[in-house]
C-alpha cells in the first residue's frame, strides 16, 4: 500500500493511492497515518481500496506520517558522501536528531531561515517503526518497519557545525524535514539496500547514487538504535544520504530563493520543493 | 499554580496542588498539561481550585507535562561544570535533544541501559513554551514561557561521547527525563536565575548549586532557540547542569543498580529515583 495525508497543514486526512494510482480516503477506517494504526496494516490490508471514496481535486499532500517521537538521522552512511564531508565513515553509527517541528509535506516550500547562508540538501531513505521494540536481533529487525519513505534532511551546514556544537541546530528548522509523498509498506519494497536515488536542483542533477552503497543498513540500524532506548510506532529513521550535497561541492553551492529541488527514490515518489526566505 | 500529571503512565490526569498542598483533580476543565492548555494558562487562573475534587490516596505522578515537541538541552551553560568536564564555556549555547520517549515521572526508575558502565545524573533548571513563537526578542521572550520544573538530565557517558557521535545517543535511554513533580508557573517564580539546586546520591551531596552562576540565562536561551526553529506550546528546554556530576568526580562515581537519587530546585518540589538495571 501507498498511504499518505492529504489536506491542510495540521488537519491531515489518511488516504491511500488505489491500483490506478488515484488518491482516496481513508478515514472512515482510521483516524491517522499514525501510532497504532502503524503497529496494525494488515488491518488495512484487508480493506478492498476500489471501495473507498476518491478524493476530488489535487489536495496538499501532507507528511506522510503524523504524531512522529523520534525523528532520528543517521550521519555519514555512505562512504562517498561521508568524503566530500571531509570525514572518516564512523566506526559505528553517527545518529542525530531533526526536532519534529521540522516536519513538513513533500512539496511545501524549504524555508530559507533568516541569517542562512549556507541551506543545504540530502535525498534519504528514511524507514518508520510499526512494531515497537528494545534490545531488537537483527535477524528480527525487518518486522518492526512499517514501511519506507523518501525524507529530504534540509540542512544548514552553518548552524550545523560552525554554531558551538551538535548538528541538531543545522538540521531543525521550520520545514527542514520534508517526508512522502507516501509511505510504502514494507511488503512492497523488495530490497531497500537497492534503491536507485536522485535529486535535481533546477534541473540539474545533483546526486544520483543507491542504497546499495549504504555503510550501515537498515536491519542493523533497527537492531542498534533499539540499544540505546525503546523504538515505538511512528518513529522515522532516515539513513544518511549519498554523494552530491552542495556543501562538498567545489565551490561549495547552496540554495537561494527561488531555487526548486526535486528529488526522488525508485518505487517511493518523488518530492518537489521551492526554496523561500522565511518571513 | 502547581500543575502536575497523575496516574498510570500513559494515563495521566492533570491536576493542581491547592493552597494547602493537596492534590485536586483538574479533568474537567482541561484534557491534559499538555499543547493548547499551556497556551491558554489564564483561564486556568480564573478556576476557583479549592472547588475541585479532591485526589484519594497517593497516585503515582507522571511527567509534569505531557504531549512534548521539542525536548531541548542547553550544554556546557555552568563554567564550572564546563570545567569539570574538561570543555571550555562555549562562544554560544550548544543545544541537544533529549528524544521524547525518554520523559517519566519525577519517581519513576532509572533504568540503567543494558551495557552502561557510565550513567550519569543531572539536576537542571526546565522551562516550558506556553504561547509559540519564532525569531523572539529577548525583551518579550519571557511572555513565551508557561512556567518551571526540575529535570533530571540523565546521561550515559560513554553513549554520549565515546560512542561515534553527536550527544543524543547518551541522553535518550528510557526513563532518562524525569520531569517535575510540577509544573509552576511563570507568576510563581520570580526570578528563575536565583534558584537553589541540589542533587544528593544516597544521601550524600553531589550537587549544590544556583542557577545564577549559569552562562546563558532563560531569556537569552528563548530567543537564541527562536532563531532556529518555532517554539510551540509544550516544548521543554532544560538549561543545564551545575558542578557535581559523577563524570567529574576523581575517581569517576556512576550509578548503580539500587542507588537512589534525590534531587530538588528551590519552589519547584523534588524528585526521587531508584536505580534499576533495565530488563
Amino acid at each position: 500500500m501507498k498511504l499518505l495525508r492529504y489536506g491542510a497543514r495540521g488537519a491531515e486526512k489518511p488516504g491511500v493511492l488505489d491500483s490506478a494510482g488515484r488518491l482516496r480516503d481513508l478515514s472512515a477506517h482510521v483516524p491517522d497515518i499514525a501510532g497504532a494504526v502503524l503497529a496494525d496494516l494488515d488491518r488495512l490490508k484487508s480493506i478492498d481500496i476500489q471501495t473507498l471514496p476518491l478524493v476530488d481535486g489535487t489536495p496538499r499532500i501532507g507528511a506522510a506520517v503524523g504524531g512522529i517521537g523520534k525523528f532520528i538521522c543517521i550521519g555519514l552512511n555512505y562512504s562517498d558522501h561521508a568524503a566530500e564531508s571531509g570525514m572518516a565513515v564512523p566506526p559505528e553509527p553517527v545518529i542525530f536528531a531533526k526536532y519534529t517541528s521540522a516536519v513538513c509535506g513533500p512539496n511545501d516550500p524549504i524555508l530559507i531561515p533568516r541569517g542562512s547562508v549556507k541551506t543545504d540538501w540530502e535525498v534519504e531513505l528514511a524507514f518508520v517503526i510499526g512494531k515497537p521494540g528494545k534490545y531488537i536481533a537483527e535477524a528480527d529487525a525487518m518486522n518492526h518497519i512499517a514501511g519506507y519513505m523518501i525524507c529530504n534532511d534540509v540542512s544548514e551546514r552553518s548552524f550545523q557545525t560552525e554554531r558551538a556544537g551538535q548538528w541538531s541546530k543545522g538540521k531543525s528548522s521550520d520545514n527542514f524535514g520534508p517526508i512522502g509523498p507516501w509511505l510504502v509498506t514494507r511488503d512492497e519494497v523488495a530490497d531497500p539496500n537497492s534503491l536507485q536515488m536522485w535529486l535535481t536542483v533546477n534541473g540539474q542533477t545533483m546526486q544520483n547514487g543507491s542504497t546499495a552503497t549504504m555503510v550501515y543498513q537498515v536491519p542493523f540500524l533497527v537492531s542498534y538504535l533499539s540499544q540505546f532506548f525503546t523504538l515505538h510506532p511512528g518513529d522515522v529513521i532516515s539513513t544518511g544520504t549519498p554523494p552530491g550535497v552542495g556543501m562538498g561541492m567545489k565551490p561549495p553551492r547552496y540554495l537561494k530563493p527561488g531555487d526548486v529541488v526535486e528529488l526522488g527514490i525508485e518505487g517511493l515518489g518523488t518530492q518537489r520543493q521551492v526554496c523561500e526566505a522565511d518571513a
